[in-house]
């Protein structure tokens, strides 16, 4: 393997790993949808329509699993349950933001 | 609708167009992958390990068809077909080289 070859192939790893996680449909806009403030289950249902209660759940333990959000449990009663991005999260954020921008001016 | 909810909306339709391309699964490897210079079929399937050839090929299409990737085929024989990566196509490229700097750096 060349030097260029090896430099090819860790840049494709590191957006390989990346996309580990944000190609997994919805991940992306929870994230973001988080970034911007939706903090409860049902705020995050509807900043992301058209998700399903189960494959939200599912995401959001996946997306902790992964250390990108943080799950509160306040105990009651009522017991409230909160989510917010852990610090990685929030460097991924501004990444998405720029991902919005270039969606916006070049896929139509 | 608050003006904030409004400026939220918009921003997470951008990143949900986004996704759109980017949420389907290799697309931002192979974008990556053309952007390092593989820029033939055998080449991509070297740079995008473990993708079939049914689609791989079905991913090229999808992105040309939104603009991201352009096809060229030069008459042989043999018959030559080469891919790059569009204008909006290369400016994507930063951002996913940034996504791949964030999860080597939060990801693990």
């Amino acid at each position: 393997m060349t030097s260029a070859e090896h430099e090819l192939h860790v840049c494709d790893a590191a957006v390989t790993l990346a996309f580990s996680v944000l190609g997994k449909r919805w991940n992306g806009m929870i994230v973001s949808a988080i970034g911007s403030g939706a903090s409860t289950f049902g705020a995050l249902r509807r900043a992301v329509p058209g998700i399903s209660d189960a494959v939200l759940s599912e995401r959001l333990a996946g997306l902790a699993e992964v250390g990108l959000v943080v799950r509160t449990v306040t105990p009651g009663p009522p017991t409230a349950v909160a989510y917010a991005l852990s610090d990685s999260g929030e460097r991924l954020l501004p990444i998405l933001g720029q991902l919005g921008q270039w969606a916006a001016g070049n896929l139509s």
